[in-house]
């Protein structure tokens, strides 16, 4: 193991939570070497957690131990486990779909129920609304320093059988593609869809071209307007609107220095459809 | 000495100021391991800090030095002081009342007040507004690193002089306890008491019980209900309240996926008290 | 080079850009120090990535890369560079007025401007917005962990042909001293002024006067009041404002225990303008 061990929460960053998961770890092994993904997930949100988990992980190293708890199902029958990737990644974190994208677009290789009998923070018996402290983060450091291995995490699960809810993904149309806004750059407002770069190119886009852009809520058009496609936010005045490839090789649109999301009033998530046509 | 170094502050995470503690530190040995409580204590918020501090060190492997800087009297007579724990951790800290829960709930083994003329950054004394990079960042970096001994911080105090404020704590009262909401679980809108799980379970209360939560804001009755106790919040329905025991051994009250403190708009601190009797 | 490598951006900390940066980092060398100086400059706000470099950059050890990514206008023409400052500190940044304060108050010894099409992380060309994970973090760990020296960034520039803007800096008026409000301390809201200490000084101002401060909007005056000239907060009453020498070395206002931008609805940049004079 690399000693590589990245935490991501919904816990926020304003008392002593995570100060507490990293003591946890560093009583396991003082060398560990740990990070933080985001401790901003929305609250309770598994779909965001599962998404940032999989914008980040592929730019980590072999053999690093990710540690995801956004976990509103804690003192639940919801199972604790350890995923595999195809890529030899370790996440750690609870079976409440947390596990959706990575299965899905990077792909696991074996799941672990945590035996919790023996991969539990001594004395923390008691405690029942903390897993992330006592179960998760205590598991993730003994696995990324090596005091257990991955068999020593617990029993093999069928890895058909972790839940994964289901990604409205992208839809061809007449001229065009149909996604979901999927998720904010939160900071700058712009829009993340469920369609592809490949998907909108096969459509014949290509740089420069003005694209329809049409906005559903709940099936009601809110937006509609020609947008430019352009490489980058700058290829556009500040102020326009622009359709670009992410850093994440989806479609988003974007206002250049402005936040689309806020000037539209536009939010994510299934009651959010999008599409992009050639008119 | 372990080299974990661990800063908590209320100065944010907006501008360069932590950075500049931590190149401090890392000037003094570039080997140390830094890292980062928190830095959203509400300004200027001696309570909190000395919750959070107590919430986490407990935590940390022996050895680990804590640099607490809420801070409002910087530049006032205030004292600056390195406590040793009885668990043999160390905090670097005006001695303002941070100190206040780790002394009651912990223990201090010795108190040294920092020795400004050998435990100071060079070329900084004519500033007078950050002692955090000055003095606090300095002297628990050369701690931490070994470049001076626990007795080369300065004179030793008398331990019962350090500056410590009153804690409400926990009262019997017919049928029930009377606490104090401490403070929030920020991130969740929890109310955090000062009643320890002991003390209410020695009320003769058992899982599942309805318990009568009354909540008083300077005297005046804001909220009374009774609420089921549970072990985690998965055990009510969504939306439901709850009583349980929280991740620091003591009891609080939450609306499963909602913010108790929002929806019935709670508060913490003196003014704020809260009673939880059998019917 | 010591292994620091020190990310600046205005990226936010709620999704996982900064993480993917931190990954790329690690897949160059896992034994570098990576640190945070913040996340949070104000999204485009050159400007004040420019001065909170500067804030802290002095203070960490000679050899330290900075990677500084607040970069509106990424996919336009602008360069990429490596600047090392005459103390042998290492920023890489969008050649776009971040070197500002650094060229100025520092001074810059060297400027390269990063060669792309070897200093870009595999399989990225297709990437066109987010130069601060496949540029310049990549570039950023490459020269931090000794891959590459600076000389193999790239050509050497006209140090001069950096792009940097205008400060305004101090300037003595009858009576006193006329600045800018630079930036605030933005947690306990105190201005900050582009007054240094020393011009303040010399105008033959000592601690306890009372100076009469007054504070421009467009060329209106907003705010005129005589303030106390202290060592810090703590020298005046809990809710007086007061006149002190920040962290910086540079002369701020503030109250103690609230916000004089908040109470005065008091902004920063060209706009803001103050004057401090004898009466």
């Amino acid at each position: 193991m690399n000693k590589l061990l990245v935490f991501m929460t919904d816990f926020g960053l304003d008392d002593g939570a995570i100060s507490a998961m990293e003591g946890v770890a560093f009583s396991v092994d003082i060398n560990l070497n740990i990070r933080h993904l985001t401790h901003n997930i929305p609250q309770y949100n598994i779909f965001d957690a599962s998404y940032r988990l999989h914008q980040a992980i592929n730019y980590w190293p072999e053999g690093t131990v990710f540690v995801s708890v956004v976990d509103p199902g804690v003192g639940s029958s919801r199972k604790s486990v350890v995923a595999r990737t195809v890529t030899n990644q370790y996440i750690v974190t609870p079976d409440n779909g947390t596990l959706t994208h990575i299965s899905r677009f990077i792909g696991i290789d074996e799941v672990r129920e945590i035996e919790e009998t023996t991969n539990r923070l001594k004395n923390s018996e008691l405690s029942y609304t903390f897993h992330g402290r006592d179960v998760y983060a205590y598991t993730g450091a003994r696995l990324a320093s090596g005091v257990i291995s991955f068999e020593e995490v617990g029993s093999l699960m069928n890895r058909d059988d972790i839940v994964v809810f289901e990604l409205f993904g992208c839809h061809k149309i007449d001229n065009g593609v149909l996604g979901q806004i999927d998720i904010l750059d939160v900071r700058f407002g712009s829009l993340w869809t469920s369609i592809p770069y490949e998907d909108f190119k096969a459509c014949g886009f290509t740089l420069a071209d003005n694209v329809r852009v049409e906005i559903f809520h709940k099936g009601v058009k809110v937006y509609s307007s020609l947008i430019n496609y352009g490489k980058s936010f700058a290829d556009v005045e500040i102020g326009e609107p622009v359709i670009y490839m992410n850093s994440a090789y989806h479609m988003a649109v974007a206002i250049n220095q402005e936040s689309f999301a806020e000037v539209y009033h536009i939010g994510v998530g299934k009651d959010w459809k999008i599409t992009m046509t050639k008119e």
